[in-house]
């Protein structure tokens, strides 16, 4: 990315391994990510540019010597970003406040909108996976990376429990495995707000129980109405702007919780209603890793099947035009096949 | 209180039993808090005037045929505010969002500041104390009716664990609350930070392990090298003020959380640096009547002495002197004798 609209595909110089902790792995499938478009609509010019994309499914090709979980030949999953698995916050699981955290595809670290990757930390991060890199699991295990991962952590930001009822705010990708992760905590109602009829009717098959397709104060009252007059236990803020703040705030019941994953795009969080009725809030950067070691069997075993979210599969020679079919809403998600 | 600074005396009516649940209590002292500072400062004239006051122990004068738990002449100490104790969220444990609440001394409702006062659903809310109503008891007993709740509703929102980095920002009579519950919870490290020498050296017999009396990002780096670089596990935000709010965010540890129990008196909670850290934010008002329950056995048996936090006491007929006193920092707590 060389600006705002300005997708290039160019050639780089194959990866090599610097650290004996390293590994490269050759990109079997990546993705476009929804936060990959705020990039694309407001990046400053640059001449050296930034090279895109976090999320991949590959093959190892190659390992320092220090790594001892994955070697040459194995399918692994590569979490959004890189952490060193050993710092006081990677040991409590949040990794993504690692000391030594490095996001793939932001400030010069590399991207995985290419054919190669360098993984640092190859043992903490990269998780082997032991199946063929078949098109019926890759895509589902390539939402590992990030976007399923990150729907569930927004469902345990928002405390989703056995038997309560959700709303999930957006039917972008995350929100729709937002959706997939509240139904496999057990939530008895899940809500979904959205305007995109093919999303929504996706929503329902992964378990959403009712759709707002409504805005603004409509839509706070269609939620209190199928609530039962009182909002939802635990609200999934899927989009990161201020209005689906605003309402994802409302739509929460006293005691209740909302979480939000999407990068927060406005300044602050309504002070007075969230304390009004003791709401809490919470949410961040997916601490991936962790999370993928709680998915993988659900993914493997089809109990979930997130790679229904992808619609649409692009070369990444025409990378650029998955960028445009997705800032057009034409694709809800987009698979790069190198 | 008749507008901002106006505060009298005035003879009332006598309450009387309206309902068949409700209580009568005689008041043996209640007092000003800092929330009733904010109507001190900025209420609107009004010709009717509000009576204030939301914190009281009393003796039961008369009840209602329904009232079961309390009988006249009993000691008992009322929640800042009443709940009927039936509806879905009383029986949740969030008293504060009952569907018949009814907050003392705001919008109509009676006053504590009083002689006299009448409180409804009485077997829900007041609770009776087997003891001699004294000096040596009573300011404790009267804490439980906000101010100390509020201080545990802190540490219980910020998630004071055993072995935790506590931060406290204020060193009011809600600060100093905080202090004792995190305490009480285990905390191993407590910063307050405050200004007055003598509310923080209280701070400190309460169970405070350091003192920051420096302000803004000097504040935030004293915090960081107190707590080895990474913040406070949990965060007591206890002044309501935007500044307060930014500063308690900033010295909170990633992953930890930060509760707020002021009255928030700024539009928005900072959307990123919430995010980023993925801090959780909690707190609003207290659910008094359940806290009691929890901390009053530690009041008798002199485990916790909130009661420390009032510094003078004043005469009910002398009440202006006491909004005066609190409202020029010259009193930490007034304590009123009707």
């Amino acid at each position: 990315m060389y600006g705002a609209g300005d997708v290039r595909l160019v050639d780089a110089p194959d990866p090599v391994i610097e650290q004996p902790t390293d590994a490269l792995i050759r990109v079997v499938r990546t993705c476009v990510c929804g936060s990959d478009l705020w990039t694309f609509a407001d990046m400053e010019p640059s001449e050296q540019g930034q090279a895109m994309g976090h999320e991949a499914v590959g093959i190892v090709e190659d390992a320092g010597k220090d790594v001892a979980t994955v070697k040459t030949g194995d399918l692994v999953i590569m979490p959004m970003f890189t952490a060193d698995g050993s710092c006081s916050f990677c040991c409590e699981g949040l990794t993504s406040a690692c000391r030594h955290v490095g996001f793939f595809g932001r400030m010069g670290f590399p991207g995985a909108q290419a054919e190669a990757i360098r993984v640092p930390h190859a043992d903490a991060n990269l998780v082997r996976v032991d199946a063929a890199p078949d098109d019926a699991i890759v895509p589902s295990l390539l939402t590992l990376s990030d976007v399923m991962a990150t729907g569930h952590h927004a469902a345990i930001g928002a405390e989703v429990k056995r038997g309560g009822k959700v709303a999930v705010v957006g039917d972008g990708a995350v929100g729709l495995c937002g959706v997939i992760a509240a139904r496999r905590l057990g939530a008895e109602q899940i809500i979904v707000l959205g305007h995109h009829d093919d999303r929504t009717n996706l929503a329902r098959e992964f378990g959403a129980t009712d759709v707002v397709s409504v805005d603004g104060e409509e839509a706070v009252e269609q939620v209190r109405l199928l609530t039962g007059g009182t909002g939802a236990h635990s609200v999934l803020e899927c989009v990161g702007t201020e209005a689906a703040t605003a309402t994802a705030v409302e739509i929460a019941r006293p005691g209740g919780a909302v979480s939000r994953v999407g990068v927060p795009h406005y300044a602050g969080i309504p002070a007075f209603p969230t304390w009004v009725k003791n709401i809490r809030v919470a949410g961040g950067p997916t601490p991936v890793r962790p999370y993928i070691d709680t998915l993988l069997r659900d993914v493997l075993d089809g109990t979930i099947q997130p790679g229904r979210v992808f619609d649409r599969t692009i070369e990444l020679a025409k990378v650029a035009d998955a960028y445009q079919a997705m800032a057009r809403r034409e694709a809800l998600k987009v698979l790069l096949n190198p």
